[in-house]
């Protein structure tokens, strides 16, 4: 059996991201390896003590991370101000904080200040998820063959290790800056959701007007819209308020696109049409090539 | 083995939904069935020869309707004048016609007036496809399940055979105006699709402004709108032409909406933000109850 990277793993936070990490670890079977379980919402506590996926469910946030070798904050970006202010005073020496938000310039502004001097907080996320949350979401796989992206100015001992650990639940890691993580998530992730999140509220408010079946007859694109706005609402609004920036940005290129179309339809331009929907298709065949489906 | 509704079923168009017809006839094993199959493509008509899913491939299209009585058309909306053109003159007499296109007023105004007066034109849509085209695209299960709308303003006798008939293909069938099915889907269908080739084609350019990888950390919901917008450009260039009032008044009221969250993002409304994402999540569940996924 390999050294593990880490021997004490604590994961804050027992959601989908949070629970799959311990299952992922759990997967490994390595009997060298320690794993504290913490969230501020005591049921989540309750079921994972059930599911048994954790050496340790703490009760006490301090007891979940006092004696780890490695901290991972899985909590929506909102929240991980108060938890690093609440956590620090009792991270040991030498410790590595991660986290695994979808924002990253927002959290290294609220999780850096916070941190003592001794402790190495290296910001990371998972790109990985589905629509379902909370602690029963969770699965061993969730990792596998997706992108666990490490964000840092340059690749030290500390990096080294974590992209190991990152590794060994599966992730394919690179490292990159903050500011390219927020605006490469902004368009691949962020604002999808936003446009889906959209759709389904207009189809919604068009099923109340007209009395008519819009969901009944949900079509193939539309139901794919309706699972990417069933994600977490509260993770969502984080994310949105923390990417603020990039994410209007990206929405400003949208909104340009989208009325280039909407005239090419207005004006019946065939050709136009045609060509704008060929050139995407190539697009997907590309992402198929690498491996992301 | 229960007596067919109709003996001699003419295909006109052996793309994704044309072959899945005949899959789901053969599937059926009914030995008093024959199927006519035909394609202007002469490549796909030897493709559908090979796979031996017809009673008979026709060279000609004539041949593969004089002896009908059912003929599907399953071509691009905007195809369907010229082949209503092309096969008014063979139509034996009391022929039931119907077609499978996802606008269905174009269809009704390109497609009834060649029409002879001993035929029976009922329009429908399966409401039913996936990102892939072409002959090899089809499968026997397509329709199962999923709505199959025939649109008349009232039940006869040859609806009602029609309706056994995709009954019979696994379909669940309701009878639906033009306008009213032509509003629906450019909610569910035609405005998701837009939106998802504009997004896709926005982080292209983004890829290309800003040499990244969009496309290699293409991340959950993104890769969504990439299946969605790798559908067949031809199929969807009609679409946008032959509904774009309703496309058009859709797109509307998604720019509405979407403006009324960019706001909120813009002014950092954290609750209005979490309000609504909730709001949409309860979409999902609906769909999922009706079995529509």
């Amino acid at each position: 059996m390999n050294k593990p990277e880490f021997k004490k793993i604590s994961v804050i936070g027992l959601g989908l991201i949070g629970t799959s990490i311990l299952h992922a670890i759990n997967a490994k079977k390595n009997e060298d390896v320690t794993t504290f379980a913490y969230d501020l919402n005591s049921k989540h506590r309750d079921i994972v003590s059930e599911m048994n996926i954790a050496t340790f469910v703490c009760n006490d946030i301090h007891d979940a991370i006092k004696n780890a070798d490695l901290v991972i904050l899985a909590v929506p970006v909102g929240s991980m101000k108060s938890v690093a202010i609440s956590i620090a005073p009792s991270l040991k020496k030498g410790t590595v904080v991660t986290d695994t938000g979808s924002t990253k310039s927002s959290v290294i502004n609220d999780v850096n200040p916070c941190m003592p001097m001794s402790v190495n907080f290296i910001p990371s996320h998972p790109l990985a998820g589905t629509e379902y949350s909370g602690p029963k979401s969770g699965f061993s796989t969730l990792f596998k063959n997706r992108y666990w992206l490490i964000v840092s100015d340059k690749h030290t001992y500390q990096t080294n290790k974590l992209s190991k650990f990152f590794e060994s639940l599966g992730s394919i890691v690179e490292i990159v800056s903050a500011e390219y993580h927020d605006k490469i998530l902004a368009i691949t992730s962020h604002l999808p959701h936003l446009i889906a999140y959209t759709i389904v509220g207009t189809a919604s408010d068009l099923e109340a007007d007209l009395k008519n079946d819009v969901i009944k007859f949900s079509a193939s694109g539309f139901r794919d819209f309706t699972r990417i706005a069933a994600s977490d609402p509260i993770m969502w609004r984080d994310i949105f308020l923390n990417n603020s920036e990039a994410v209007l940005e990206m929405l400003q290129r949208f909104n340009e696109d989208i009325s280039d179309l909407q005239k090419a339809i207005r004006k019946k331009e065939g050709q136009k049409l045609h060509s704008f929907f060929s050139r995407t298709r190539s697009i997907r065949k590309k992402i198929i090539e690498a491996g992301q489906i």
